[in-house]
């Protein structure tokens, strides 16, 4: 599979050579070494305003996309989306430090997370974090305690689980029943929970949140929808128990993005904007205020502005079964083969009309470290030559380990003719710093 | 599943409270946090001397076990190595540099890696690295160059590919024909690798390397008699074919360990007497003088000697569904089950008569980080309680990652009732170091 007849616009081969966000990958190459993760600053930007101006036109002011950070988390990304005005779903200790040491306005910021640690809640509330998401209630009671000691009233949406199955991957859906993630509304707990909430002195209760999973491709919509039309029932009927309205419900992230060219093209503005009709009708219906809506990108903000590229370590013909083509990253750099064999596609940095089918594979002494099999290169293709896999913008960086005590990449921001470094590549050094070598 | 059933003669309890290498679990992870991996140096150092014992008695002077360090590797580890007159394996220019850094001696190693950069071959040579084990022949040509151009003669160990399934898990099933590690036997390759060796100019071979893969629970050794059969015969053609035989023969790792009860517990001593007999007797038959043999075992020299302690963040019970423990680690320090859905043993670091099952999951935002499903815990278990997940020792901290930029936990070696930090605990800062904040 070809650069050009691929997805997004910001790769393509000029002169043979394949080009990122209008720059010479093998050029890039040589000057950062590899493997590097390349990200089209353009194309965040570019994501980021898609979101907000359908949010806006679809939902009204006071709608707003949240940037899932956990796709990808850095300083320079933190600055990106202070710049663009997105807010900001924070997960652990980890995320928040970074989102604050970038400037990230924490009053923008939803804290997430199934465990919090006291350590989490406490610095969030130090940080002044807009919003906690809270997931069970363990935490309300915790954060509610911590948040009387500060003396502050903190904002607070409730994870609710709507009981939906996305039909996606099992390891990436969330939404259902029975999840680690929520308090679900079929058992009647989530009832109870909203109960607590509301008479817990310290925190002032938002509305509510519900995520159902990652890589929705449902491109008619009917998972959000479904689980709109359940959280609004939802608050229908806890009006009338409780009296409570929501002014806020957050139906969370998960539309899919091509990472072949076999993936549907999920028309996002669309979407939101079926989705908006949909909502405010139903409101209508049940007699409910229609809430404002929050949503959370991450993988449709950053994967496809992102793209690894890798030196050729070795090529291996193994006669009459395939052909290996090793590369010097592998599940360190992208474990998502490894974690749930997904697809991606690979593309060299020097086109060529003569191919091979083979199958790339990493540099982890693991068989299981396979970057994607069955991939067309040229036949040419030998060590030292570049290659490049695509739309590894999201959950590459942010999943990547040091097994094997592999130095991570690093990762360079490109924009209008110019590369930034956002992350410095790891050394063998940085890898052992938190050795103590008595 | 309780510890006193298992497993490893380490763990047991002590007036209801769970006990680790002869001390409190409680009271380390009072003192030290959680999570956190805790090791038993002194299981450590008996699985090295049962290791070295049993090479030393099965096939006399000269063959020896290099410990795999990509089980893990840290400095602490090394000197451990040290001092034990381990060999040892490194695979990445990470673990170079920490086993040199720890003071290992270079010339007790063996260098592996089926995609070796340019600089980490020429790495392994400053550092004076005793054996290559070189994997294919683009490697074997950079480095017989690079060997020329420092002057120096390499002494190195082809990777031959015997074609045997070990009927484990595919993911780390690594000798078969149609691998991405090595030169096969079948195919008439390896046989025009070992000829390439013997003419490259600046490289001495010294013998074959084989892996046939890993959890090798084979208790009558059949997996690597069988390949240990395949080497030799190989030995005796290439002998016929071009007049080298092997000064040694390796047989990588792959003894599987017990993570649950249900898991066979393998003689190790008895294994390798069996093969050292086998070897000796076929070597015998065919004519070729018994080489000697280096084994490479990593999971069965730490697995069991580590264990990682938790604090519960939150207990969920789905009404008629079940019931979710959620700690405050998971996938990012134990990617084991989301990758290979492996089994662990967890328990109490109270122990309670009056039980429950649960899902014993993590605190990242993703439904598939799941530390252990089905498990039996206290049914008073909440939130701010320990729990202990057993032989966490080998790939747990080598494979840990910074997703949802949580930080890794510390090592914390325990010798004969002391507590030595080995690996400090992560902290939020150390995540984003490498961040460039322009």
């Amino acid at each position: 599979m070809s650069g050009k007849d691929l997805i997004s616009g910001n790769v393509s081969y000029d002169g043979g050579r394949l080009t990122f966000a209008g720059m010479d990958v093998g050029k890039i190459a040589d000057e950062y070494g590899t493997p590097a993760y390349l990200y089209d600053e353009n194309r965040i930007v570019d994501n980021c305003r898609m979101y907000k101006r359908a949010m806006k036109e679809s939902f009204g002011e006071g709608s707003l996309p949240a940037y899932a950070g956990k796709a990808a988390a850095f300083g320079y990304m933190y600055k990106i989306m202070s710049r663009e005005g997105m807010a900001a779903d924070l997960v652990s200790i980890g995320e928040l430090y970074t989102a604050s040491a970038a400037g990230f306005d924490m009053k923008n910021a939803y804290f997430h997370g199934n465990a919090k640690t006291d350590e989490e809640i406490s610095e969030a509330l130090r940080l002044g974090v807009g919003c906690f998401v809270v997931d069970n209630p363990d935490e309300l009671s915790v954060l509610d305690d911590m948040a009387r000691k500060r003396g502050i009233n903190q904002k607070i949406l409730l994870r609710i689980t709507p009981g939906i199955d996305p039909h996606t991957y099992e390891a990436v859906s969330t939404g259902k029943v029975d999840s680690k993630f929520g308090v679900p509304i079929a058992t009647g707990q989530a009832a109870e929970f909203v109960k607590s909430a509301l008479a817990a002195p310290n925190l002032t209760l938002i509305g509510y949140h519900c995520h159902v999973g990652s890589l929705v491709f449902d491109t008619e919509s009917s998972v959000y929808t479904d689980a709109a039309r359940i959280m609004l029932d939802f608050s229908r009927d806890m009006r009338e128990l409780v009296g409570y309205a929501p002014e806020y419900i957050s139906l969370g992230g998960g539309y899919g993005v091509r990472y072949v060219n076999s993936d549907p093209q999920v028309d996002i503005p669309k979407n939101i904007e079926r989705l908006a009709e949909f909502m405010k009708c139903h409101s209508a219906e049940i007699g409910l205020p229609m809430p404002k809506v929050i949503t959370e990108p991450g993988r449709s903000i950053v994967a496809d502005a992102g793209m690894t590229v890798y030196t050729v370590g070795s090529v291996k013909n193994v006669k009459g079964y395939k052909t290996y083509v090793a590369v010097d990253g592998g599940m360190t750099d992208n474990p998502r083969y490894a974690l749930y064999r997904s697809s991606y596609t690979v593309v060299p940095a020097i086109e060529s009309d003569e191919k091979m089918i083979c199958d790339v594979v990493g540099k982890c002494c693991e068989s299981g470290d396979i970057i994607q099999p069955g991939v067309s290169l040229p036949a040419s293709t030998r060590r030292g030559d570049r290659i490049a896999v695509l739309t590894t913008g999201a959950y590459n960086y942010s999943m990547a380990s040091n097994y094997n005590r592999i130095p991570r990449p690093p990762v360079v921001m490109i924009k209008d003719g110019e590369t930034t470094l956002a992350v410095r590549r790891e050394t063998p050094a940085d890898v052992a710093a938190l050795d103590l070598m008595i």
